[in-house]
């Protein structure tokens, strides 16, 4: 697959687009003037692998908390800001690395001025973030009131063209919206209009379970076609598995790798041991563990073995015992009761 | 997007392929022998939305036991056989709706007529269900040792000659690999030399968030392009759940609806209600519901309202409240800890 070519931004030290590796994103949930909340649940995304973190300004009291939450952090920080140009100075002012904001919303030409003027001078880049439910009544009227794909293409290219027509392009565009093949074609219609760097994100995409199938669709069809420079996972949940599901997005697309991937089969009729309990075992004790390994769960040998010489590390399962497996060699057999403990430490010695 | 044109077969009353609906099946992974728990599983799996089940067959009283499963079942079962004829010669007998066999592996050219003869005489498809991980060694030495996506077609189209050679097409094919981008490889390989039904499944893909990842990458980039006729989510854990996200995956695409769909946002600093525990509890509730009907339940006035107005009810809340929306119009506002219950209520009055 031949990637789109877009042309390359900097944000707070970190390349999107271009050949840059995708970036993964998300956004806090804390109140962002509470300091100590929003820290902490910034550096748990951290930890989890987030590369930018996008947090709300909706008051001034937010836009000033930028700077002490900026001194805790090592990530670039993207202020969200919307209607309220104040907020988007003030946030460029304390620190801000990157803005989201939509300048056909932020109360007219002089404003989205003075904010691209700020923008420029620190090289903080600007998120158009278009999102079907938000769509101007103008736009949408064109359209049958419907947020089509095509409505959501419009309003995005009208609010470039307000950056465009002050000479500003560290832009990086969004369509979001929470039907799938609407969100693919507001991609897809811009792709061919555009070169600057993409953000993909399903909005509103519901719950874990739902919500992660919808972002893998959306995200993961346009990755799969060369779009995309940076993620956003969108859950109704903690951020922390928003990152969890855009890694495993990106490397199930062989895009990027990071920490463990288990292969391991549904079970059925044939298995004869525990898998599922070793699953949730070997899963919970390795995921710490960033560097890319392949490990196999397989419950029988119908595949297991086959499977199992594909991965760095693998088990297939027999009867009261499992053989394991190391770069296509089997190992040895071990007994049940033993298997996980042996497995997790061949993963952490090849780790080491 | 314009599907691939396939023959339609029937297994069991069920139609595949054609212009049929993408059909949602799955696999039992209790003992098949033990009646009673097989059976109590298809039950829940029936519940589910599932229209066909597979149960693995790998031996003797399995395949008997199929006669007794069928009689307290509704749903077309499809026997899993691998390395014994005579398993497939039984399962039949027993009332098999469908095979799922690879003809290269029962034991050559004279137990493959037995097998055809008797499915031909029932009307009773056999799926060549190709496994990355179980190529012979003939096929993986063409290609390096490693199972390709030219490697899996070669294998699918070697067992479907044995088929087509004693006249045999009631064929649905399948060729999966737990690596994503191989297994969509394959299909696409396929879809241009074969009008059978395809049957799309990951295997060994994992346990249920990873799992889930890699099925929707797959299965659903392939539906996105109009290829798949059948689909098996695989997923280590409850096959229940592998149901679950067959329909969320056919859902987001818009190909099918079953249920509740609720849009929900990932909240940020702007969300003033507990949206996590109402989008959960909310979730709870509708799950036994399966007209298709969409809940909005958004955390803010952002994006709230416009996304609330697109689905069939809606809620965007407030300082402590919410506002209620119906088909597009404002019900009422209603005190935060009444939300869910009134939500609940308006879907339920919707579905009755």
């Amino acid at each position: 697959m031949k990637r789109r070519f877009s042309r390359q931004i900097t944000l707070g030290g970190i390349s999107i687009g271009g050949d840059s590796p995708i970036v993964v994103q998300s956004m806090t949930n804390t109140q962002t003037k509470d300091v100590p909340a929003t820290v902490h649940q910034i550096k748990r995304l951290t930890y989890a692998g987030c590369e930018l973190v996008r947090v709300a300004i909706p008051d001034m009291e937010s836009a000033t908390a930028l700077r002490q939450i900026k001194s805790h952090i090592s990530l670039p920080i993207i202020a969200d800001i919307h209607f309220d140009y104040r907020l988007a100075m003030a946030a460029i002012e304390n620190g801000a690395d990157g803005l989201r904001l939509n300048p056909g919303n932020i109360g007219g030409r002089k404003k989205v001025k003075e904010v691209v003027s700020a923008a420029r001078d620190r090289a903080v880049p600007i998120r158009i973030g278009v999102n079907a439910g938000s769509l101007s009544k103008s736009i949408l009227k064109n359209y049958g009131g419907h947020p089509t794909p095509e409505a959501m293409a419009e309003s995005a290219m009208g609010h470039i063209q307000m950056l465009e027509d002050f000479d500003f392009r560290l832009i990086k565009v969004s369509v979001k919206s929470s039907n799938v093949p609407h969100m693919i074609a507001a991609y897809q219609l811009l792709a061919g209009k555009l070169d600057y760097p993409f953000h993909l994100g399903v909005t509103e995409a519901g719950s874990f379970v739902s919500g992660t199938v919808k972002n893998t669709l959306g995200i993961g069809v346009l990755l799969s076609q060369g779009i995309g420079d940076t993620v956003r996972v969108s859950l109704t949940c903690d951020p922390v598995e928003e990152v969890r599901v855009a890694y495993e997005i990106l490397r199930a697309l062989g895009l990027r790798q990071r920490g463990v991937e288990i292969i391991s089969c549904p079970t059925c009729g044939r298995c004869q041991i525990d898998l599922f309990a070793l699953v949730e075992e070997v899963e919970r004790a390795l995921s710490p563990i960033t560097t890319p390994i392949k490990v196999a769960l397989m419950g029988c040998v119908v595949n297991g073995p086959g499977e199992a010489r594909e991965a760095d590390v693998g088990i297939a399962g027999g009867l009261g015992y499992g053989t394991l497996f190391k770069k296509g060699k089997v190992l040895r057999k071990v007994a049940e009761p033993d298997l996980s403990k042996a497995l997790i430490e061949e993963v952490r010695k090849m780790v080491n």
